[in-house]
């Protein structure tokens, strides 16, 4: 079993390099092994590309005959953009196929392991099973819900402000945290603001690590406020860029398209945009996974409309103070404690002097 | 040298025992070891009583004759409640004395182990010295500034709130967090708030530790505005209870003393109390600590007239929300994040679902 183990790691560790590349597709890691040896190992590299079961048996030193496969999803059985994987690997001879976890994917979910089955192959289910389906959260929620896998973030003070009470917010985390948000956004889909951010900081909302990819980004701007000379706005050429808007004003609307935005019309729930009706037409639009960097009241709103999957924390060792400094959740809040919103798998991890905290929705 | 750890070690954990017992006198542990073997212990147990080494010597199942005692903090040799530690030392004719750290009372500093090698002892110091000194940092602060160490202790949402908006707050941590809050309590020489909390929740703020010792009660009240009917009044002959204020109307003042309540005439800064010479005025007590337990006009106040040791902060994981909701830190705030309090030292403990986040100040 601790083989077993040894090597599902080297396959999650090539499964993750895919982050940030295969949306909305999983991350997928293999090595196969054949007499205690690597004889080849690779991982779904881009979207649309060759799974990782076949970039590993194509990077093979020697026949894999006879050989054991690791891979950490349960290896496709349909037709999509390229051919089934276990036709692959029957092809291959492969002996034993160890998998981490099962595909959820509908077309998939115990096919493939069946017909390797019946092809005489040994299927080993489950092993390093808890992290082959974390690594892939996005992916699981996205194939079962049809809507983005939402990342509450927010940095604060640990006296939980996100400004000083003049709406300076330059910097709160130190440049270690800062990278790792770029990176963050590297991976996801997409990017979600309200459109008071746009009004008050004119942020660019691109990705600013060394060939990371710009996620998409979107504006929730219930009124189409968001000014036609921002910086966001004069970059949607290059850079997609949604407005999530109730206003059906034609004339506004055909503006900010000629610059190149999409405009997503969403209804009004209370005083604010339908936020789960957005989530559908952001998963139409095969967005995966949002990074939400909201202020407080969007977050508020997210989270209520339930909308929130994961809620990520960075807290600087200072305190700023002040009786009108901004928080990270406003709107109207809960009234009793026993009402607030609760999250559990608390995971934290350490970046200089700053911590980021990270909680699943409960 | 591990094996002068591992004694020191030992030592360590005999002297922590005496949390909340000594103040303000240190934390003192003594293991005294002869060929290999323990062949006594002890520890300043009570303030008044036996130093460690004292009774470490008495506890001795043979005689201490060449044998090595280990101790957190360097031998008294000056006459105060009880006679020099030194002597017993050079008179049970100890051969070699390791220390942990060095007493930075000017009353002892360095002239303990002085006298010692004068009598041909061997002296070892610094083992372990981080420790040793960290356990006795109330006392370190205290000898230096004869005022008392100060920690700024609250509980809040992971979105930064002490309470929902409708001034709500129980419970914001789970059980085994509050239970260390109130060990702590047990371990500190005061317990400080300001009016507004003895208005708003009129607590007892005493410690609910089983056998655990009642800290005295530090109100802040500027204007003495302390309902007589108070819990904290109606139990201040049992519980000593102070109440700090810049009021002068004798009239009031007579009717808390009455019921047992301490004056304490305080000047005015700007608006509040001055916080720093009540640290005075409250150090003269021979209160060493304080636990701060205020809310955000208080907890702003502490840290402006910079008399904040160290931060004390429970984060529990769930969000409240609400703009009118408070946080830990209010008062003005600063305006510019380069002016923000800063921490360092960053220390993480975990209680069940929440967490402990402990800081020094900068």
């Amino acid at each position: 079993m601790e083989k077993h183990q040894f090597y599902m790691q080297r396959a999650l560790e090539l499964a993750i390099k895919g982050r940030g590349q295969v949306n909305p597709n999983p991350l997928v890691g293999a090595v196969i092994v054949k007499d205690d040896v690597i004889i080849g190992s690779g991982y779904h590299e881009k979207y649309g590309g060759f799974h990782a079961e076949r970039n590993a048996l194509a990077a093979c030193t020697q026949s894999a005959e006879g050989a054991t496969l690791y891979v950490t999803l349960e290896p496709c059985c349909h037709q999509g953009k390229t051919p089934p994987c276990t036709e692959a690997i029957i092809e291959n001879k492969i002996n034993r196929v160890v998998i981490g976890a099962k595909d959820p994917n509908p077309f998939v979910s115990g096919k493939g392991i069946e017909i390797l089955k019946k092809h005489g192959i040994t299927v080993i289910i489950g092993v390093e099973e808890e992290i082959c389906q974390e690594i892939n959260n996005i992916f699981f929620h996205y194939i079962k819900n049809k809507t983005p896998y939402v990342i509450m973030k927010y940095a604060m003070t640990v006296d939980g402000k996100i400004a000083t009470y003049s709406g300076k917010s330059q910097w709160i985390s130190g440049e270690s945290a800062r990278a790792a948000v770029h990176q963050t956004r590297s991976e996801v889909a997409g990017i979600m603001v309200g459109v008071n951010t746009i009004l008050q900081d004119d942020p660019q909302l691109t990705c600013r690590v060394e060939g990371g990819k710009n996620p998409r980004r979107i504006i929730c701007d219930t009124h189409l406020r968001t000014p036609l000379s921002s910086k966001i706005v004069a970059s949607a050429r290059k850079i997609p860029t949604y407005l999530a808007t109730c206003s059906r004003d034609q004339k506004k609307i055909k503006r900010f398209e000629i610059m190149g935005c999409k405009i997503l019309a969403v209804s009004k729930k209370g005083d604010h945009l339908n936020l789960q009706e957005l989530m559908k037409q952001l998963g139409a639009e095969e967005i995966d996974s949002i990074l939400l960097e909201g202020g407080g009241t969007l977050n508020f709103s997210a989270l209520k409309s339930g909308i929130v999957n994961k809620l990520q924390v960075y807290l600087a060792p200072k305190i700023f103070g002040g009786v009108a400094a901004k928080t990270p959740v406003e709107g109207p809040g809960v009234e009793m404690p026993s009402e607030a919103f609760q999250f559990t798998d608390r995971k934290i991890t350490i970046f200089g002097d700053d911590i980021c905290l990270e909680y699943l929705k409960r």
